[in-house]
C-alpha cells in the first residue's frame, strides 16, 4: 500500500507525526521537537500504545490514526503466525490502544471504526481478508482526517474579519492530526485567504506544546507568531490584539461543552470578559454524543513530576507536590462557533450537534 | 550597625533575601533558587540597579529595600573618597537605581524616602551626618516593611473561613521583602490561625517564581501546598477547591487597580467567574496615589528570550518571536480586598484608600 505521507504532501503537509510502512509505524518523536527530529519506530500494538501514553504521538486526531494502526501492526503479527485474525484475538489490543488515554474521544472512535471493519470482514466470510479490511479502514481514517482538516479550514476562516490577530493554544496543526491540522487548520486557511496579520501562540504548560510544536509549523509556514505565556492571554486580549480565539478539541460531548488542553477553559473566560470570539475547531470524530455534556468527561491527571521540572532537570524544591490535569472543559456558553467538516454550528449546540449528526 | 537578619529571626525569617553588612549588600540569588543558595555581594549603587535589573533580587518591597541600602552604598564610597555627601553627588545613583525596573512603585518609593532624609539632613548642616542618616533610613525601610507585613498577616488571615482553600501566584515571601511576605504573609498567618487547609501555587512563567521560590518558601514552613500550571488555575476554581485568590502586588493607583506579575488579570477574571474572592497585599509603599487608575502604569516588556529558553537551553525554534510583558493590570472591579499595613479596605477603593492617606 501506499505511504500516505507520498500520497498527499503539499506546501502545509510536509511533516507527518504518524506515518504508516509495510509492518511499523514511524511516529515523529514529539517529545524532542523542535530540535531533534527523531522516529520512533513502532513494531507492535503495544509500543503504539505506550507511545501514546508518553506523548511520543498527542492531539486528538493523530492519537486516533496512531491507534488504528496499532490494531493493524498486531493483525499482521497474527497473520503472520498463520493465527486468525477476529473481534476475538484482537480483544485484548482494542483494550489496551483504548486504555492508552481517557479524554480524547478520537481514540475510541477510531478503534470503533476498526472493530466494526472487522466486524464486516467475518461477517462477509471466507472470500475476505481482516488484514487487509483493517489496513484500508486505517488508511481511510487517516486520509479522511486530511480531507476534513481541509474542509475545516475552509469552513472557518470564513467567519474571520480582515487583518485580525488570533490566539491559539497548545498544538493542533499537522502534527496533532492526519495533516493541516484543525484549529491551526483553520489558522492556516484565514493567513494563506490574507485575513489574519498576527497569530499568538500561548506556550502550553507543562508539555509545551505551543511554544514547541506550534510556533515550530507556523514559523515554517512564514505566518507572522508570536509566543506568549499562557498567564498572558488576558492582558492580550485587553490590548485588543486579538479577535478570535481558536482552539482544538479532545471531546464534543452533545450539548457542546468541549474537553481540550489544559488552559482552554481560562482563555474562554478571558475571550468572554473581553468581547473576544471564541472558536473550537474539531473533525466529527471528537463529537460524543453518548456524553451527555462536559461534567461526564474524564479529565486526565497525569504525574505531578511533568510540572515539577523542566527540559529534564529539577526546577521545585524536593518535596514539593503538583496538581497536573491536562485537560479542562469548556462550557458551552463560553463558545461562539464550533465548527467541524459537516459546517459550523453556533448556539445552541446540542441543536446543530444533532443537525450535523444526521449528515453523516 | 546590626545585621538586620540577625535582629530579627524568627520562625519565618529564616529566609533573608536583602541583607546588607558594612559596606557591602548580600543579596540571596533568586535566579538560582530553590537548588542553589547563592549571595551575590553588591560593592556599589551600580551592581545593585544590575541586580534589580538582571532578577537577581525581585519582589516589589525587596526592590525598594536593596536601592535604598544602593543608595548607601554610593555615599559610602563618597565619604570614603572624602567628597560630599549630597543630593549632587548622588542625584546620578538615585536615578540609576531608579531606571531599573519601572513597574513597582515601591522602587520610587525607597528612593524617595532616602531623598528626604537626606535633605532634612543637608537641612540639619554641619552637624549632621548625611550618610548616618541614609543607613538609617534604609534600615528603617528594611524594617518597617517586616513590621508591615506581620501586621497584613492578621489582617488578611482575619477574612477566611475555615478549612479553605487559597490559590496565589508569583512569589510574595520572604524572598519578595524584608520578611514574611505580603500575601505569602497573609497564607502563612491564615495557615497558622488552622483556617487553611490548602494553599496552590501557580508556577509563574516565565521566571517561574512560584515554582522556584514560593513552592520552596511554603516547603520549609510545612504548608500543605500544590503547584499548579498557570492555566490550570480555572478548572482549579471550578473543582470548588479554592475560597480565596491571594496575591501582592507592584503598584496600586488611585482608584484601586493594581499592577502585578503577568497572569494576576486572568486569575483575578476566573476568581469572579467562579464566586472566588480576591485579595490584594501590600505595604502602603506600594499604593500610588498619583496613579490615578491603571492606565497610567507603565507595564514593563522584557525580553523576549525568557520564553524562548528554559532552563538555559532553548525550547522554541530559532526565528521565532514571543511577547513578553511581566506584569498585567487587575481593574478594581475584579478586586474584593486590599490589605494594607493600615487596615484593609473593600470597594470602593478610592475612597478607602484616601481614608487610609490620612492615617499615614
Amino acid at each position: 500500500m501506499p505511504d500516505i505521507a507520498a500520497a498527499s504532501l503539499d506546501r502545509h503537509d510536509t511533516i507527518r507525526a504518524v506515518n504508516y510502512v509495510e509492518g511499523g509505524l514511524r511516529l515523529l518523536d514529539q517529545r524532542e521537537l523542535p530540535f531533534v527530529e527523531k522516529t520512533l519506530e513502532c513494531r507492535t500494538a503495544q509500543e503504539v500504545a505506550q507511545a501514546i501514553k508518553d506523548l511520543v504521538v498527542r492531539g486528538a486526531p493523530a492519537i486516533g490514526i496512531a491507534a488504528a494502526w496499532g490494531v493493524v501492526l498486531q493483525a499482521r503479527t497474527l497473520a503472520a503466525a498463520a493465527r486468525k485474525v477476529d473481534l476475538a484475538t484482537l480483544l485484548p489490543t482494542f483494550d489496551v490502544l483504548n486504555a492508552a488515554r481517557p479524554t480524547a474521544v478520537n481514540l475510541a472512535w477510531a478503534l470503533a471504526r476498526m472493530r466494526a471493519a472487522l466486524a464486516q470482514a467475518e461477517k462477509a466470510g471466507a472470500a475476505s481478508d481482516p488484514l487487509a479490511a483493517l489496513t484500508a479502514e486505517a488508511h481511510a481514517i487517516q486520509i479522511e482526517d486530511l480531507a476534513a482538516n481541509r474542509t475545516m479550514g475552509k469552513i472557518g476562516a470564513a467567519f474571520f474579519g480582515d487583518d485580525i490577530g488570533v490566539l491559539t493554544h497548545c498544538n493542533t496543526g499537522s502534527l496533532a492530526t492526519a495533516g493541516f491540522g484543525t484549529a491551526l487548520g483553520v489558522i492556516r486557511a484565514g493567513f494563506a485567504a490574507g485575513k489574519i496579520a498576527q497569530v499568538y501562540a500561548g506556550e502550553t504548560r507543562p508539555w509545551l506544546q505551543g511554544a514547541r510544536l506550534t510556533m515550530w509549523e507556523l514559523v515554517r509556514d512564514g505566518i507572522p507568531a508570536k509566543l506568549i505565556a499562557d498567564s498572558a492571554a488576558a492582558h492580550l486580549m485587553k490590548t485588543g490584539a486579538v479577535q478570535w480565539v481558536v482552539v482544538g478539541a479532545d471531546r464534543i460531548a452533545a450539548n457542546g461543552d468541549t474537553a481540550n488542553k489544559i488552559g482552554t477553559f481560562q482563555l474562554a473566560i478571558g475571550a468572554k470578559h473581553h468581547g473576544v470570539k471564541f472558536m473550537v475547531v474539531a473533525p466529527w470524530s471528537t463529537v460524543d454524543l453518548a456524553t451527555r455534556c462536559g461534567e461526564d468527561i474524564e479529565i486526565e491527571l497525569r504525574d505531578p513530576a511533568e510540572l515539577l521540572s523542566m527540559s529534564g532537570k529539577r526546577t521545585v524544591v524536593d518535596g514539593a507536590d503538583a496538581w497536573n490535569p491536562v485537560f479542562d472543559v469548556t462550557p458551552e456558553e463560553l463558545i461562539d462557533v464550533i465548527v467541524t467538516e459537516r459546517g459550523a454550528i453556533e448556539r445552541p449546540f446540542a441543536a446543530g450537534l444533532a443537525r450535523l449528526a444526521a449528515r453523516g
